[in-house]
């Protein structure tokens, strides 16, 4: 028996025209890639979306179409997000940060039959053009007057835009149906397409806005420092809308000053973005002895955040840290670190503690940890074990099939190895693929990375396991010293004594000149296996 | 083109589930009915619903079979709450304050297979039992201890749970499934059932525990005083476990010394109730001279909030009301009153005079005010007209099709005639079946009325239209004086002048000693316009 509540799909285009209804007036401040500072209302983005809308269709997109974006936060590609799922197409946000080769197998994989870019990027896409056969057209971000000199016949979005009425109704659209896709990119083989639905990004959007999460409301300045290329700025441009929170766009200047003039000029209240950015911001504001007028909370997520920047925005800036984890594959939030009551009255230290952790499961998402043979683990924060994820904002295959079946019964592994505790607390420990398996036990090697680089001789850490005849893997060290440190093998070992447990301590060192890293700036460990996995221990 | 997100239905096990996992051992803490405090976990609260489906499986309940309760909020309810729309039934809460005769009424239309009762109504139940042939069988909501006698051979609550095991997995149901049924009473023709899905009450427990509506998070401790026979007490067992707050069940003592008992005690931060209770426990508080020590919010809804009481709570209290509105036939959320950054910067008086309103619209819910042709009246907190609501959570047609299809063009009228501002504030400024219609232009009776009962010699007021020849219908007010009160007809016209449009001011007044009300106390106007409605104006 079928209840009897409206047939609602819970459609994208319903979070614009919300935001046009009843926050009409609020703003959406945008620093324009050509210079300046661009500055309208959602009622005037929801006009220019359904514009957009009309010039797609103009151009023959049709619905389940690709669109591909290399783009910054503006309010133009906020736009296009609304106009490409509005209509039923796919709004395909692409990484300008990877390499070319890398796109190109992008832009030709997802089909994109158009794709739309900032001006900043007119080089990269004049290298990608040849190779982008299946691109109908290039449209430039910008308006007449900025169109630059290319080899390529680009298009001009305000002219796309300008030649086109406003008048549209958004379709009613399966809620199932495909609404954004972004690719991630792992450290072997090609990106893979995580394909979103209308459903999941509005679920997503309600858990992001709760109080345990990002506790978004109408009251609320946000500033995503997070692009919309990663993972559509963890879903903010989805969830201001829902709330009616005033929106600011940083173009392409993320640098501390620049982020620093918009908090305030704008009265910024919430941001997000990862640790890097935030050094690069609390740096500027220290060494200009300025203070945060308005921001009340920072999302920080991407990477673990270093406890000791926690602290510096807490302590010395009254900013509330949210610690928050995710995925591309979970659109993508999974946990924030928000405390409960009982935390409260914790001592001070064992609050900050808890704040080093990845943070709490939100509604929506059901997490577990599970061992070799997949059964789960107690949630004590002890036991650790392969983390697994399910829930509607959680992907069940990547596009086009690639990479096979991901899931296991049903669950995503996300390859972390991680705790939990009864709370719901999640810490991840290692990656589950450069965990090191050491006589039965878990060693983990973010641990020991993170206690080498405590040493202020070492600039660089990475540790992996190598094979072993007794244990089967041991922990090998590699560092990168600082320049001219001379920090020996056995002073490193000696300095791991008291700070891990004692099979914990690795059993050998190897001094290189530099680290391998891929693209997004990640420590390629395959590289470091290839190279150090047969490395011979001493004693073996 | 389907996107590649899980397919996870949104079901109402989902919430217990996940509050056992995350928040296992945050408590729920009941006054029993039978005297005393209970206090357990939501683990507990897990393990016994569990218990309970398997019981149900052996009454040879099955899904979609409706089951009764005529209870109050309590630890029990909740179980039943969750282990009837767990498998898949449909939990039936019938509102025992309505006359014996439409509960039989109801009972009968829904086909209650069992009805769970608190001991408060075995005398109502037994009057119920002979005309509810339908009905298998009576479950006393307590102990074996407690057992009353009685004619009915009744059931044991608590043997039923004790006597089954917790084993099972709560099976995947379709989302659009119903869960659970409420029937709202008019005041004419026979109740109506509202049946809610587990769709419609996951994405409504999502909005509203958003910091726009009720902001809940797991650092709450909520105190529902409305009850879970009123629209599943505003969704609040649905909201607390999605987010893991503390619950406190008030059970049957309802009165200002006991609610302030436990809200004490317990350390309650969120409450929710109708004006009546609140005015209550205000007396309470003000005569014993305390203060609530942890209380931060409050949620009035039901009918409006008199400007004095949320003056009171704010001002005097330190509490923050969060004036709301909505319907049975709306899960109920419609609206909550929480401010935009730009009033927070209002004059006082303005802010006030703001809060007065029903509240803004949260996301899931669209709104629109029409005219008599159905053509939407601006958003400009002027226009009033008929308040038109539609969205997921919202009631497209009532159980087993009475009283035909509500909906026009896609919207669920609400009854209420009403103003929208361009914030997505509102307020109701009459009934559309009460609203006076003068030379085509709407007067409003709710208005007039407040005007009346201002006046010290007024005890209560009505106001309906009235034919007249020339401006079509003209208001009439009818008057219950003050006891002892002598104010005259002439005097009561006077005074309302400069306080409403002159046009405004009744043509006529009619004294009585009494005026009629529904079973909940709602003024019955269907019989004013019967008694009055040929009432010979002076003048014509």
């Amino acid at each position: 028996m079928q209840g009897l509540m409206m047939n609602a799909p819970l459609n994208i285009s319903a979070l614009i025209r919300h935001a046009d209804r009843f926050h009409g007036d609020t703003e959406i401040v945008t620093r324009l890639v050509e210079g300046g500072i661009h500055r309208y209302t959602y009622s005037d983005a929801h006009r220019r979306s359904r514009q957009l809308a009309n010039a797609l269709a103009s151009l023959g997109v049709k619905s389940t179409d690709r669109i591909g974006t290399l783009a910054w936060n503006t309010h133009r590609h906020f736009e296009i997000y609304f106009a490409m799922s509005g209509i039923g197409a796919v709004c395909h946000t692409i990484n300008p940060r990877l390499f070319p080769e890398q796109i190109t197998y992008i832009v030709n994989h997802a089909d994109d039959s158009y794709v739309f870019f900032d001006l900043t990027f007119l080089p990269l896409v004049e290298k990608l053009a040849p190779h982008c056969r299946g691109v109908k057209g290039w449209v430039a971000m910008t308006d007449k007057a900025h169109m630059p000199e290319s080899s390529l016949d680009l298009l001009c979005y305000e002219q796309l835009v300008n030649g086109h009425s406003d008048h549209m109704e958004w379709p009613e659209i399966d809620e199932g149906a495909a609404s954004s896709l972004c690719y991630t990119s792992g450290t072997t083989g090609n990106p893979k397409g995580v394909l979103y639905s209308h459903r999941s990004t509005l679920l997503h959007a309600f858990g992001a806005c709760l109080p345990d999460a990002l506790g978004l409301s109408a009251r609320d300045v946000v500033l995503p420092v997070v692009p919309m290329f990663h993972v559509n700025a963890w879903g903010l441009p989805y969830s201001a809308p829902l709330v009616g929170a005033k929106l600011v766009f940083p173009g392409a200047q993320l640098d501390g000053a620049s982020l620093m003039e918009l908090f305030e000029s704008e009265k910024v209240t919430l941001s997000a973005g990862v640790p890097t950015i935030w050094l690069g911001l609390l740096n500027h504001v220290k060494s200009q002895g300025v203070r945060f007028g308005t921001l009340k909370r920072t999302v920080i997520g991407g990477s673990a955040c270093p406890p000791a920047m926690i602290r510096t925005f807490e302590d010395d800036y009254g900013v509330q840290v949210l610690h928050a984890w995710g995925m591309t594959e979970m659109s993508p939030l999974g946990t924030v670190n928000t405390f409960k009551s009982r935390h409260l009255d914790w001592p001070e230290a064992e609050r900050q503690a808890l704040q080093n952790k990845q943070g709490r499961v939100i509604f929506g998402v059901d997490m577990k940890i599970v061992d070799d043979e997949g059964l789960e683990l107690p949630r004590d924060g002890q036991a650790y074990g392969d983390l697994m994820v399910r829930g509607p904002w959680i992907c069940r295959e990547y596009f086009k099939g690639e990479g096979g079946d991901p899931l296991r019964d049903g669950w995503f592994p996300t390859g972390d190895v991680a705790t939990l505790d009864q709370d719901g607390f999640m810490q991840i420990t290692d990656r589950s693929k450069d965990v090191i398996k050491s006589g039965g036990e878990w060693i983990s090697s973010i641990d020991l990375e993170n206690t080498a680089v405590a040493h202020p001789d070492v600039h660089e850490a990475a540790v992996i396991g190598v094979a072993h005849p007794k244990w089967d893997e041991r922990p090998l060290l590699i560092v990168v010293r600082e320049p001219g440190a001379t920090v020996t093998r056995e002073a490193l070992l000696a300095f791991f004594e008291g700070r891990v447990a004692k099979w914990w301590i690795p059993d050998d060192v190897v001094f290189v000149d530099a680290l391998p890293h891929t693209a997004t700036g990640k420590l390629l460990k395959t590289k470091l296996r290839e190279d150090f996995g047969r490395h011979k221990l001493p004693g073996t």
